[in-house]
């Protein structure tokens, strides 16, 4: 591909997003963990017999020093609608001969992308996790200082009774607690181990399935898992839908502060506001607005997730093809919602003076 | 309201769906839950001392016979967009007089509007997940007698191995089991009581705000909460996404039967399929297609609560508003798609003979 | 369907909507439409030879004065997923008996119900395009009057420059005149006669589809159709991207309300806002509110429309039976919404003194 | 932005969309039009007498040549969240000092970021029409050829009565006839220039406002507008709906195709298809596959679009951003749609042999 990505379109986005994040979702990226996976699934399968353990130490080797061809996967992905057909070729091909039977040795494509996926998507929620425990403190720390300030509290957009600024910081807080508490639960199932082969049920494993399946989640840091998850998606859903709910709750907090920081209202100050093309002086509430955009954005996307739960047969190209278009994007989406509400955070003043 | 809802129109969903449940979803209902609210309430804040005890014993039995006026609450609703300050008014004049300003005392629009949601919501949540048990029970006793039956498994929409019906079965059964374990987990986080006052900061009840709230959760057996969740969207959404998430699911397994039981592929057949008008003798899937249908029109519907989540200051009518349009709907899509995933299971013949 | 829908819960928009545009999506708005159908697919039938003159007076003459037993539809529809094979079973039992097989001749379920709701939405897009006419006759009065008033410009959510009131109503008027030319261009591409039989492709006429598609088209006040559309979804979509077009600018109007009225801004009063429960004297902008409501519910919906084009083979029930879920609920919403907006605009006082 | 876009991650569409689309919205793209606006617009000034001649002539010399620095951009968007005031900063400091004044005279970043996205994606629109016109000509070649083959039609999944593979061919064809008509109505209305100055009203432009706009789309190749449509986005939105509309359309062929070339049903033969990793021989029909994911992923974005037009004010920050996230990537996604659609059919033996 070499069409770079328009900055100010679609994928500007990034720009926001914490740079490790919008690493996870790179070529390079994923080609590591897709080699990481090789490597370790031989690694297992000779430990349980499956292949010999020369094969496994080649294949290994070569995954932790191969260079992929790029261009020949673009074509490959052009071609096949997936990359790993080409991946595992190249590979083959750096591989002795008599050891190359045993590369991506009865797997299938869809477990090697989905756990490469799963990989990244599990560190990118650790770190969103992380920032959302930065954002508590945050707003903890404005909460000791000025949570005794009275405002004025607005319901349906009109003045109402009074509330103290502890009484926002709360409701701003409050969710990111919470949604720490979900990703805890739903850690052990949803980033798990795919290892299915052809039609996901591991005949090509023999008996030794779930025991290679153990030593692969063991090996990469992912939960273990009975099943491959080949065409039962909830768990996609599950982590897109944490993704929506963090975006959605720091989307609530831009829009306060939008409106806060009204000239006519004038509750909270900010520095480091926008400058505008056509008035000098002007400061607009660009985070706290973008925060906005972003929850709209996700909640957009989780409705295409939702969607690709309906997974024909044994795999559905169709449905599986669609969550790639959707979860990389969510994942940066919330991470640049919590870099843009630690940054608009930082840069407010209630002070009231 | 006196306009009929059409039965082939837009809630036509309503007769698929479990009766119990879609009693929860009328006038009725959540007018017996606001007036067990008022109930609650007010034996609660006269245990709090917050107001006399005489002035409770008459208010909860006044709400235990008292029957609204809904041409009044319907002229209110097209008023106030709310139907509470009538339904207070209305409250109010059955009351005797020293006892009227002990009605509704403290509390706000919201605090009743949603607590009747979340008991109406925390009901529905119940009969879905029984319907859940009784399929995971169905989709166990069909693996006992024909989980071994042999069956080509397909991938992108091509035949590639043989998989068992067992295997088919686990997918469409494991995640119902995740389904019910994520319900477990959300039920004391989402399905809270909701007592916040005017402008959610419970000021209204002075030091007993806790106290009283606490009492009202246990009476009503909702779960406790240490602050109101006016503009605190999160459990909501949640809620939203268990039930897309059901109704995917059961999408899947739904789109899975119509195709097996093409007649080039002939993998099951089914009795009791739907008539043709045009063409007698053809049966038509029409339950596993209404699956799909469900599971797509959820999906829609799960975008629509997640723009809720951006809910501006202390209560925005809009956000909330929209909530009412999809939730319930949300609710009786998934009932209607566990009855009908039911009834559709029971109908289909793996005999394979 | 014996469980009526709750007031203030999915349906509650329709109190809103104008009660003839309600009515259309009722039980006996369809049936009348389908009987209607039924009267003059005999009638050109006759006319074109195809049946007996007899037979088709004989018929016609039943539908005029028929009236289903609803029960058993309603047992027919939770068997067939569509109403129509009891349907037609109820009218032949009506007609003598030499003419019934000339009922429902050569015609299928998806030819009426098709038919019956594009005559419906052509009605309830002409009601919704007239209250455009008078809201933007509305707007035009305001701008003769005040005009020339003078308020502060906002740009993301800060004051800007000057602007007049003519240039905020023209930002609200303008694209309902855009959506009046669009209608006037999609009536004779949407709203098309559905005849096809059984796949679509009118073989059950002979010669004579093409003539009596358009003897039914022209009776019936439908545009001519040199095909029926059962698998081709684009008029559907079309009719709901301009019902959700209607509802989205509305909803722009709704928000500039809601902040132009907030009192610190106070560009704007209105008087009969909604009431509070806790609150006596607050006066909620209730009406804008809900235009923010409703334009965000369509928007939700118009997604699930969107995917109802993927429409497999000839005839899709899954993706048929999506579209029954949304448009009616978009056509009501945008109805709901002209309306709200004509009572919002003649509440406003821009009076500013 | 340093962080390349994933090959076979959120943006792996672009690989398949017309490589002059795809370079439309592209950064490089984007500045080669902004810099079109600012010359454009500085020689209508001038011919209208708003500023000297010379410095139209300095700026649009400048706008020919001038090549911007990106990393000033990509910061200035960080702190701006828009590129503008960074672009103009660049551009007065390459002119002359005594004609800086007249650089971006009396215009605000909207006018010059809208007009560049909608000269793109005019030329979007343009480039997807040719290839429905391509489309169109192969599907009508291909019912010359094999349109009087016989197969059967399908109805809910089942297999019905007989349609000619016309009868097919009719149903993919037909809609992108109407998307071309649909295309041809709305591009007077949509793809027009925006000039409107920091509030939207022109008054920086005196009374030259509407005499610049026009010579400015005369210039640029848009239609006129008498207004600028900085807070009425339905244009925006009826652009997003046809891209949605093109996609489906083409998701319901490749969903046909996708059953038509089951190997229980054969119906179809393709060449070409993708391979899989696990099972060498197997052929997927990726292009049919992937049809069907982009009308998915386009039915997805199309709610978020709807959802912008709650514009606040005279220009929201927030609505206005998402419309970035989303058009971009729905403009490629259509023309993804369109090649595959081609290389699809080109790839179809229907022969029956």
């Amino acid at each position: 591909m070499t069409t770079p990505i328009a900055l100010f379109d679609q994928n500007w986005i990034l720009g926001f997003a914490e740079p490790e994040l919008a690493s996870l979702f790179t070529v390079d990226a994923d080609l590591y963990e897709m080699q990481h996976f090789e490597a370790e699934l031989a690694k297992a399968e000779a430990a349980e017999g499956l292949i010999p353990a020369d094969a496994a130490a080649a294949i290994a080797d070569i995954c932790r020093s191969f260079i992929c061809d790029k261009e020949g996967l673009r074509q490959g992905f052009g071609r096949d609608g997936l990359v790993v057909p080409d991946f595992v070729r190249q590979l083959k091909q750096q591989v002795a001969e008599p050891f190359q039977p045993y590369v991506h040795f009865g797997t299938t494509s869809q477990d090697l992308i989905d756990t490469s996926l799963l990989l990244r998507l599990q560190r990118a929620a650790v770190l969103i996790d992380a920032g959302l425990a930065r954002l508590i403190a945050s707003f903890d720390g404005l909460a000791t200082v000025h949570g005794a300030r009275e405002m004025m509290g607005r319901t349906r957009m009109q003045r109402a009774r009074p509330v103290s600024l502890a009484d926002k910081i709360a409701t701003w807080r409050d969710p990111l607690l919470r949604h720490r508490q979900r990703l805890a639960e739903m850690m052990p199932r949803v980033f798990v181990v795919q290892l299915g082969g052809a039609v996901g049920n591991r005949r090509e494993f023999g008996e030794k399935g779930q025991a290679i399946a153990d030593r692969l989640a063991d090996a990469l840091g992912l939960a273990r898992a009975s099943t491959a998850r080949h065409a039962e998606r909830d768990g996609m859903v599950e982590a897109a839908n944490w993704l929506a709910l963090v975006a959605g709750s720091l989307g609530k907090f831009g829009q306060d502060i939008a409106i806060l920081a009204m000239n006519e209202v004038g509750d909270v100050r900010f520095s480091g506001g926008g400058m505008s093309s056509a008035m000098t002086g002007k400061s607009n509430p660009v985070k706290a607005e973008l925060l906005v955009t972003l929850a709209r954005f996700s909640a957009t996307l989780v409705a295409g997730m939702t969607q690709s739960l309906v997974h024909e047969n044994e795999r559905s190209g169709a449905a599986w093809s669609l969550e790639w278009l959707l979860l990389p994007q969510m994942a940066v989406a919330a991470s640049a919602s919590v870099n843009l509400a630690e940054q608009l955070l930082a840069s407010l003043d209630f002070s009231g003076s």
